[in-house]
């Protein structure tokens, strides 16, 4: 089965697709000057174009891992995710605390989709 | 390739059905007043009950991804996963200490499961 | 479709495969007393054993989960990691801090492979 490599880095690719599966990298925000929901709300356009790239959209999202810096922020990513999930198509989703690569990034998110 | 989502909700499904795999929402328990085994009996007959729903059961659980506010909870989480999980069909795990949505949750748990 | 669990133990299987995926279980070192180098290689060198058990190799990693004790073990994971990686071939990859099941170790990593 064939393994496709979207944005592939040294270290990471962005998306991989592999049959009927797209496995999206932990993605963070480049503008980390902003509060969490436009924080959450740049990582989710960049998720839209990561499946958009993969062949799929967000009404195909089967999973989400959400790790917040500070869990008080949940109610601020859940709205920007209200937003911008499709309510007829919400995926199983996990959201934890952790700290994150850089101490400014609020939030990182990855996913898995079907296509 | 259908998805089936299983309790969905405005923010996320429960469960998620996808050809032959299903995927579990990180799952908590609802009793948070009680010690680090009975949140953690809680949270897997939760899960029994979300397995079933989708055609499958915890003998064909691939993954686990277990989440603990004190990593120090492991013995007990163990000692309740030991009661529950299927001796000759034990899935992959990774068990890591984070912050959860409440501080009275003492354990989030979430799988992929096989049909 | 048939599940086969490699070194199953009473609490978790190492690795797990179903189909065209293979899930290797959150592994860590065990000489924890190196630095973030030397427990990534063991970890990632630990891994290889398990997907070439389970029929497939580095260069099929699909998903990858990586959890420090310190986000600031960042640079010298990657160091290990670049060493390691397929260069044509990486994976997603989401790398978040943790307190892991001992405080000497340092790195934990789970991964998702196709075959």
């Amino acid at each position: 089965m064939n393994i496709i490599r979207h944005e592939p880095g040294k270290i990471l690719s962005s998306a991989v697709e592999y049959g009927n599966l797209v496995f999206i990298a932990g993605t963070v925000p480049e503008d980390t000057s902003k509060p969490i929901e436009d924080q959450t709300r740049e990582v989710l356009a960049r998720i839209d174009a990561l499946l958009k790239k993969a062949g799929t959209s967000k009404s195909k999202v089967l999973w989400a891992n959400c790790w917040l810096t500070d869990i008080r922020n949940r109610d601020g990513m859940n709205k920007a995710w209200l937003e911008w999930v499709d309510p007829a198509n919400t995926p199983a989703r996990a959201t934890v605390e952790a700290k994150l690569a850089d101490p400014n990034i609020l939030v990182e998110i990855a996913m898995v989709a079907g296509k």
